[in-house]
């Protein structure tokens, strides 16, 4: 079972992400624990203060080192574990990301918020600092709360079907193919007579073809990747 | 007033992050609002089905159209809207979207769920596919949270101190510079002597070189971008 330990100033955020739809299933079978710890309530002065002035100026407020680091430290230690510092400063996630963090045994999640965080837990406390993507949110519990439903939804049992995880986006290094369901005409708009013909080699081939092109119009980025690996193979 | 619909199979999901912190504060004050819009409300059917298998073949569920298209037809229509799927075959979020975005009146955010949505609402309902990055999660709701901090958070009256937003990463192109505050020595850890030196020019400069190293050592996508735009001023 894989345990998450989310740092954050807002735990009550956390109450309704965790509790529905697949992540609350999946945690209710015990697929992984989640723990929230407050670094408020490992502050020693008077006013529990988490936050201060920036050295140099500047508006806004930093979030102090200490309380962090005493609320990392008040944790139990798992063999495979990573203290990941969510900051737009970091690497992007992706799914690689999340596949090499399913080989963890605990996953440490501290949370921004205000104007950001002492430069000191990047520097001495965490082991990763990861990135949502290049914008700036009010806090750090979103992506933590992405990092914790990616990860966790490749850990078995989470998805019913382990099957259907293999055909989607990025796992192939392109873009999904587009899909249809009932009704086959929908306001005039018909679902693809390929996709209706029976015809598995047919179809196949489409939904490959589909992917190669809306990828390559799309995100040519990723088009490029895919095409030098596949040119490599 | 900007008006937020979403249109998800889990309202609850939104309970706690729509009322915690700085979005919970901002909500209160007026600046935006939310609507909550579940397309099984608008089944027509006595099993209120929303899901239904793919055409073709493949593992997993799709979203059917009917619902999806029926709830965001029963929604007050605003002269300025967008229509997003929340989607990994959309375009990134990023910063330069999220200002773009602040322009409407209304953003209409659909969340996905199971294998995906039937691709006619990509094709004749949405205006905009948006993607959170590249990675697959459970569900659309992350992602169209997301999309309302960032964007909310933008708009006035949400972070107290408007100027605190300028110098942000990503809005000069560049990552942040380190921030330090007290404690002065943390364990033996000095903050950068320049930051207690009152000298407001030398600290200008020490950040400007920190954002430039940074970004080029951790981002060189994001700093061959920076590099062309200073080149052409």
């Amino acid at each position: 079972m894989m345990r998450f330990d989310i740092v954050t100033l807002f735990p009550e955020f956390f109450a309704s992400p965790l509790s529905s739809s697949l992540v609350g299933k999946a945690l209710a079978k015990g697929i992984a624990e989640v723990n929230l710890v407050n670094p408020r309530d490992f502050t020693t002065d008077k006013h529990h203060r988490v936050d201060d002035e920036p050295y140099g100026g500047g508006v806004g407020m930093l979030m102090k080192p200490d309380p962090i680091f005493a609320a990392v430290e008040s944790l139990p230690q798992l063999s495979r574990r990573e203290i990941i510092l969510l900051t737009p400063q970091g690497e992007t996630m992706n799914q690689t990301l999340f596949q090499d963090l399913t080989r963890c045994e605990q996953l440490v999640l501290i949370c921004g918020h205000y104007e950001g965080v002492d430069e000191r837990v990047a520097e001495h406390l965490v082991t990763r600092e990861i990135s949502l993507g290049d914008f700036v949110l009010t806090c750090g519990e979103i992506p933590a709360l992405t990092l914790l439903n990616g990860v966790l939804r490749l850990l078995p049992g989470t998805v019913a079907k382990a099957d259907s995880l293999k055909y989607e986006s990025f796992e192939a290094g392109l873009l999904d193919y587009p899909q249809y369901t009932r009704p086959a005409v929908f306001r005039g708009w018909e679902v693809p007579a390929v996709l209706r013909s029976g015809n598995h080699g047919q179809i196949a081939q489409w939904r490959r073809e589909q992917q190669q092109e809306r990828t390559c119009d799309r995100r040519p980025d990723l088009y490029k990747v895919w095409q030098n690996e596949a040119d490599l193979e």
